[in-house]
């Protein structure tokens, strides 16, 4: 080794080479290819850069190593520690180090660009850190009369010399801005450059970060994510009613409020902007941000609310043939565009529609879970009014709605309600005395365990919302107290004083306080026979479509997938037989899609091509949907899966299925929800 | 031959071939790359497929050919001259007409998809009519519950389909539109396509027409061209005061406002787009067509002007290093982003600017003078407040800025003023009795013709205007008041009482009358001076570049240019010598530039192109400028190059140099302005 040189191993990635002693440690990295994060350039303004020395005589990598082999802290590196406080132990600023001697150095991950950001589910990829928006610190030449060229074009040089960004364009407020910012700034500024092409925001000197929303915008909640585009963190999250519903509870009574009032449809649009400028503003403040660092914002939703943001008159979508004006994505559009006040030049990204009942929530769903990468054959739910299913695998993908109507949201049903504090939840029924036990939203007390009553005083017991009714109902057939065919069965009266008649039918009381009577009608029972009966259709229809008589994966979207028990759904037959292990809640990966598309720009080609290639169903069109929804009316339905069940006392307590990364802080949200 | 085709023999491209009888005409046309235009794909809606069938026994083609060649007219004809009037004698529209026998078709000019805007000058090329944006009809397929596909896809496969027009973006303004024109257009529509990639409007059914306007923003007057871009014929022209001339009536007054005042060039920016609207509302009006039916609008502009119409501070081109924001192009830009509106969607183009100094408006010259593709060595000058030189030919295009002041303008003389009526513009002196006689704007009498007096009364006899101030200069120096050195030589009140003491100077009185006396005083011939000596010393200075002597052609741009005899400023040297022949008025060819861009998209890569190469020469940095601005001080100049003229008794009348399309026009207004 000659005494000039220094041998550096870089770790994880195993990359060596020698240097001459005094080469910047950062530089080596990149003569390397080592993946090492920089904003400032090398100048130890932005620290994405720290390294750590491994110590030791004799590492595995077979050379000494010891702090001493860096120059020590340098003047960069002080005034950085000065500025944003001391580095973690062992730390150092890969640009202010230089090579002395032979060493070790490891890249903690955070210094790496294209950091994976790791999601708590083992069976989804982690997000790779990789957004559209990125931020390059320059140093741009002053004007000088022997040289006129434009203060843009210098900025533009200067970003082509320090960072290989060639041929940019520029926003017209960027060129309106420009000239203030490089003198406020002393000819330093930091550029945030949109998908390598197009200078959107320039800040006088150094700045460190740009913030991204991700959102999902349902038609009764809109939840939105504020991620560090940075880091890839999520900052701040919030979530909302959808403020149309006042024009409508669901979506085909706001098509219809369009239908009967002109300008209905602008009224709308005009309210869901006006609620996602509310929680920018609540989620920058949450974080402690100025609005201006919002840089871009990832939108899903189904096809209605999709329209409705993008200010497309959405009535086209509330019948035949259901025509979607577009389905394609919406790409670098100015947030200003529709009217979203946080960075000027700030974009849009709205994931694509699959078709006109199965919007960019299903696509964000998709993209979330990836069942195109997956050998095993994997079915994704999403209830709301309709359900959206997916069912395919790295083969083939098809997609279709079904029309469940409200049912399994708590619509149509006697006692049904919104998930609130006071809402009965979960449902045990004994099945020799017919006895009930519940649990209610607010409480996590079991109606016969003592405190109940206290506890769920202050709102009483007011209804049953979606994940209830489900439990009752499985449990009424397991008990027995409702057919196979969905006869609440008359002939139990004699047995139990909560089977009672109703005009020429019975029902079944859940509940009796002095405020009202909790019953489970015929009525009820039929309709949710109706609700999960499209259901089932649809998913055995594209079960059909692929020939296939099972299927490996499930999982199961959104509200519902995260609340209602999924040996329960079995029970009643709303979804096909599969290892219980192998159904899970997938949380609201409908957001979490909106967040993969905001942080990683490849994921945008993925799901566009991925909707290009999606087999669209189309329910209404096909003879064997019918077939198939009659068939399921029955319970579970035609083709039984469990006789089993019947008649056995008790079920193990619910097996509360795993959330993701949305699905815990959503379940906080909801007991909030007054 | 066979008797189941027929020979066509298309002219002027001389284009023939056998089709079977019964081919439709444009089909052939097409099939042999012959260039006729078509909006409406053949269904004989638009009307621009005319064709003549040329008639006689044997015509130089050596066929046959008669009006019988081609099938009756046709239901499809019929319909179109119901509703647009009968054809010219002999047209048939060749999508609706067969081949029955042999036959010579001759495409007139206006029915090729290229053809040439003929301009007046002889010595500039014709526009090609190409413009960014056309009109595409096409059919749509309807939606189908089969084939969940959006709208805007049915369209976008109808405009490849018929049209192919592959992989096209669009507007969120067109997507929000798109479903209504579909159903409203019973699924026939006219999509406007912005260079082939963008859908940038959508109209139900068939629109015939679209608009663009060519705007030339000065610091005194705005001139806007309001041409159909189908046609590229200009159907109305506008000119107006800019208005933020209340803010300071030359550009650095306007700087020094802004300095003064924060948010001044925020002011200045409404002020000149609100005038822009305005214009756009009366040419609209002018022409009897839609606001909504303008899309395009092209941009020219010195930096200032430039700067505030797109909303950019213009305070750092008040001083040096005179930096401009940007000098590229500004390309696609919606003009909503300028507050302009016309179709909601419609697009900017702003000229390319070339230095702090030198704006679109020379770019916009040179696009119109092509100098870059002739031989010859070219001067071109337009005279403002400064003056623009540009310099060159194929090989090296070479530009300044010279601080001619604004002398010229009538500014800083004592009698001097704007051109309106009243303004003496020509001027004679004669050498022995020293005695002047002149004309005014307004009248087309020399002051010593009969009836001239009353011709005037109206509004008197008021000041100088620029081209006048160059004549009694030039006058003044042939009859020998002024010397060389431009001093005014009091010897002569010995034979003149127009030679009038001034303090410790000479005057020249013009004219005397009730009113006021309008002299020429020593100061006046010293602010030509300095005017005339800093803009031959530009122009020697890029001659120096170049390393040449002489100049083989000489465009004199603007009012300025239009108005002067050129003799005179040869007279007093303002620009080289050149056989006075290749010395012309090239009328308002920044105008005329901005036309060129707005109607053909190539010539906007031509002049972006030519911006890049051309070599920007500040003066203020060279010392040879200084060397010979004090050298051109004298009259004409060291180089003397008229003194054969010195003594003359008379010049002959002026030679009113020829001016282009523009020109004339503009000359007509002058004589409106109060």
């Amino acid at each position: 080794m000659s005494e000039q040189e220094a041998l550096v191993v870089f770790t994880p990635s195993g990359r060596r080479g020698r240097f001459p002693v005094g080469t910047p440690l950062l530089q080596a990295a990149r003569a390397l290819g080592v993946d090492i994060d920089s904003v400032c350039g090398g100048r130890g303004l932005c620290g994405r850069c720290q390294v750590t020395v491994c110590e030791g005589e004799f590492s595995k990598h077979g050379i000494a190593s010891s702090a001493d082999s860096l120059t020590p802290s340098a003047e960069n590196e002080q005034q950085f520690i000065r500025r944003r406080g001391p580095l973690k132990p062992g730390r150092r600023l890969s640009c202010s180090s230089q090579l002395l001697d032979n060493c070790v150095i490891d890249v903690p991950a955070e210094s790496q660009v294209h950091r994976q950001i790791v999601r708590k589910r083992a069976e989804v990829f982690d997000i790779e850190l990789d957004p559209i928006v990125r931020l390059y610190y320059v140093e741009v030449q002053q004007p000088d009369m022997h040289l006129p060229t434009s203060d843009l074009r210098r900025l533009k040089d200067a970003l082509d010399f320090e960072w290989r960004l060639k041929e940019l364009w520029s926003d017209i407020r960027v060129v309106q801005e420009v000239q203030g910012a490089l003198r406020s700034g002393d000819w330093k500024v930091t550029a945030a450059i949109y998908d390598d092409q197009r200078i959107i925001a320039v800040w006088p000197g150094f700045q460190s970060r740009i913030f991204g929303m991700a959102v999902d915008i349902g038609s009764t909640t809109i939840a939105a994510h504020l991620c560090n585009l940075q880091s890839g963190e999520v900052v701040a999250s919030s979530g909302r009613m959808n403020p149309q519903i006042r024009f409508g509870e669901d979506l085909m009574s706001r098509v219809s409020y369009i239908m009967m009032k002109p300008g209905g449809d602008e009224e709308m649009t005009r309210a869901v902007r006006q609620a996602l400028n509310d929680m920018a503003f609540e989620l920058a403040n949450e974080a402690g941000i100025d609005l201006t660092e919002i840089i871009e914002v990832t939108f899903v939703g189904n096809p209605i609310m999709h329209h409705l943001l993008l200010g497309v008159n959405p009535i086209e979508l509330g019948g035949a043939p259901f025509a979607l004006a577009t389905g394609e994505s919406v790409s670098g559009l100015w947030a200003t565009e529709i009217d979203l006040f946080i960075h000027p030049n700030a974009r849009i990204y709205v994931l694509p529609c699959i078709a006109g009942h199965v919007g960019a929530d299903t696509a964000a769903i998709i993209l979330s879970e990836t069942p195109y990468l997956n050998e095993e054959l994997t079915l994704l739910v999403d209830v709301g009014t309709n359900a959206e299913i997916v069912l395919g695998n790295r083969e083939r993908l098809l997609a279709c709605s079904s029309p469940t109507g409200p049912a399994f949201e708590g619509a149509q049903i006697s006692c049904g309600q919104r998930a609130a504090n006071g809402a009965i939840e979960r449902v045990r029924i004994d099945p020799e005395t017919l006895e009930p036990r519940f649990k209610v939203i607010g409480s996590d007390l079991w109606s016969n365990e003592e405190g109940f009553a206290e506890e769920t005083k202050a709102w009483g017991i007011t209804g049953i919302c979606g994940s209830g009714i489900i439990e009752v109902m499985a449990e009424m057939y397991l008990a027995g107290i409702i057919t196979q065919d969905g006869i609440v069965d008359g002939g139990l009266a004699a047995r139990s004083e909560r089977i009672v008649a109703d005009g020429r039918t019975w029902s079944y009381v859940l509940d009796h306080n002095e405020e009202r009577t909790l019953s489970i009608t015929q009525n009820d029972v039929r309709a949710i026979q109706l609700a999960k009966a499209a259901l089932y259709a649809g998913i055995r229809l594209l079960m059909d479509k692929l020939g296939v008589d099972s299927v490996e994966r499930i999982g199961l979207a959104g509200a519902f997938g995260s609340h209602i028990d999924v040996k329960y759904a079995m029970v009643l037959g709303m979804i096909p037989d599969c290892p219980l292990e192998n159904v899970r809640s997938v949380g609201n990966a409908a957001s979490t899609g909106a967040r993969i598309a905001l942080l990683n720009k490849k994921a945008r080609h993925e799901i566009e091509d991925q909707v290009q290639q999606v087999e669209k169903i189309e329910t209404a069109v096909e003879a064997r949907f019918q077939e198939h929804f009659i068939n399921a009316m029955a319970i579970p339905h035609k083709t039984d899966a469990f006789p089993h069940l019947r008649g056995r006392f008790t079920l193990p307590e619910p097996r509360f299925i795993e959330r993701d990364d949305d699905g815990s802080r959503r379940r906080r949200r909801r007991k909030r929800v007054a």
